[in-house]
């Protein structure tokens, strides 16, 4: 279609990705930029891109497209914003932007509930063997168990006349971590546990303001051998990268219950898998809910966490929801289209070279 | 051992299965009781049972027990009490029971929090595909998938910017129920509906209560029709039997909306398999979760709902956690000992002949 706008100084904003019928639109009916897609439903080809971005002003891209040196060279001066769909920005040479004056739009917040829920349901699934038994019907095997009062028995999440007093760990305690607490509440928790940072700043009064909304017993910033001790579900919720590798080892699974639950929605590197799978295979703790491993997607069914049946394992869908994809793909959209326009963006990173 | 008071005054107390290292103990150290226990890991034998109850003043039993006639006559005149471990009691005769005076103990109320817990679970897990993506994990396929904005996506149970309304409908609205909603209320959920036998009675005054209670902007009686086509999840949590068979039908499933759940943790016979499986098949629906299947445990691989990917199965697993377990044990036991000594049981059924 001819259009008088998509002349060469309407600015040009290139996409990575299709974002589906309920964002693109959005984009496509704006006559006032020139926008090029990436057609096809996988990844855009590196070739496309370093060939597409050419005079850019907006480049707007997912997780697995990687923005280095040779992509910000090949779009060239003008290029003022890159904006990913994404709460991560491992995939983008952030140095880079800043040294080019180049701004980075992100989406975090809008996966907050998304990834809460996700949390619930694995340490739901992990405590009550939700692997082991669904895998009975799933082969046809369930006409083989006649009811008795253990079968299938795993552990509960609420609080009972046995268990009266339970207790949240968080290995991390930002805005994931708080929502999952909320989340919590009605299954009757009594006790929230949480790791930091060791150079962050203690929070006293946001940890009572905490407490109190929630009527705990007790909301306590703690070591980390505390955590695995007294927590009857340990939530890894905390950044990846260096300074959190491998925090949950031998050491970490060793201190905990017998009859606690590990759940890892945040980053696969701050579990050591093997010490993992080995506290599973020798029952030090009850269960595993992991909607990330190291080494993702590379994981194969003679990995070790995949062959024990007490790990319940998701491939990285903490986010995935219909909702909260399509808040995201809007959120990068108008990032995008903000620095395009000279207004501020919704969510962008504070760069420093 | 010879015990001075296992003596043919002590009362004889038949207990149709092992409970437990928990509970066990609690019964073994009465020496004023004559215990007698079936002693393998199954079903106890019709044999055994027959032979064993003569003479017996108390009759502890499990699910899969039934107490008939046959077994009434094979006891004798003085059983006093028959306390099933369940809070379901299909298996026992009670019209005879109540002809020959004999009371019944069963364990309700106990459950209540375990199958709330199970109930969320399996809303979380019908919402976000957590069988088809678990599947990909297992099988070792991870790796042929590359992130992209909408794979795996499943629906939301939390509220969210697209979806600000969020409505739990429950078919049946009693004391599980409720808990189920308790625990809704930090997702986000706004709306509650709910279906009741239309011979009950309307209870504006306590429905206004939990409304109040959990600050929700509507909590209403409504007709199945309008449960169906309101609700984002569709809790099934009422009585099985004749009255309730397959209210949950084909005309039932096309009502509700494509992005709605359905839930089951009650009775199997609510809902009409068949139609579950054709509504999942052409996308009436968007995912199930069952604990319970009319026909179970004879549930076969080739089983149609067992062939629907985004159809969520436990094998009856809603009360199987080892805490509810134990109290439910503990109860049964404790029903049947009340008895013997003349005082009230905690948890006892009115019995008409």
């Amino acid at each position: 279609m001819f259009s008088f706008f998509n002349s060469s100084q309407s600015p040009k904003v290139v996409l990575t990705r299709n974002l589906g019928p309920d964002v693109m639109p959005f984009l496509e009916r704006r006559q006032d930029i020139d926008l090029v897609v990436w057609g096809q439903d996988r990844t855009c080809d590196r070739k496309w891109l370093l060939e597409n971005v050419q005079g850019a002003r907006a480049l707007i891209v997912i997780l697995t497209d990687s923005v280095d040196q040779e992509v910000l060279d090949a779009a060239g001066p003008q290029l003022q914003v890159v904006s990913t769909m994404s709460v991560g920005y491992d995939h983008i040479n952030v140095k880079e932007l800043a040294k080019r004056n180049i701004k980075l739009g992100y989406t975090p917040d809008v996966l907050t509930d998304a990834v809460a829920d996700t949390s619930i349901m694995l340490a739901l699934m992990a405590g009550r063997n939700a692997r082991e038994s669904m895998t009975v019907v799933n082969e046809g095997k369930w006409p083989e168990y006649s009811w008795g009062p253990f079968l299938f028995a795993g552990r509960q999440l609420s609080a009972s006349s046995s268990s009266p007093v339970r207790t949240a760990g968080f290995l991390g305690f930002g805005r994931i971590a708080q929502a999952t607490l909320t989340r919590l509440i009605p299954f009757g928790f009594t006790h929230c546990l949480y790791t930091s940072s060791p150079s962050s700043t203690p929070t006293p009064e946001r940890d009572a303001a905490i407490q109190e909304a929630h009527g705990l017993q007790a909301l306590r910033r703690v070591d980390l051998d505390t955590l695995a001790a007294e927590s009857d579900i340990v939530f890894v919720l905390a950044p990846g990268g260096a300074a959190t590798a491998n925090l949950v080892d031998e050491h970490f699974l060793r201190k905990m219950k017998k009859t606690s639950v590990l759940v890892n929605t945040s980053r696969g590197t701050l579990v050591d898998s093997h010490a993992l799978a080995k506290a599973l295979r020798e029952r030090w703790i009850w269960g595993a809910g992991l909607d990330v491993v190291t080494g993702e997607p590379q994981i194969t069914a003679d990995h070790p966490l995949v062959k024990e049946p007490r790990c319940i394992i998701l491939p990285h869908i903490g986010s995935a929801t219909v909702e909260t994809r399509i808040d995201m793909a809007t959120l990068a959209v108008k990032n995008a289209l903000a620095v395009i326009s000279g207004t501020e963006m919704l969510a962008s990173l504070e760069l420093s070279s």
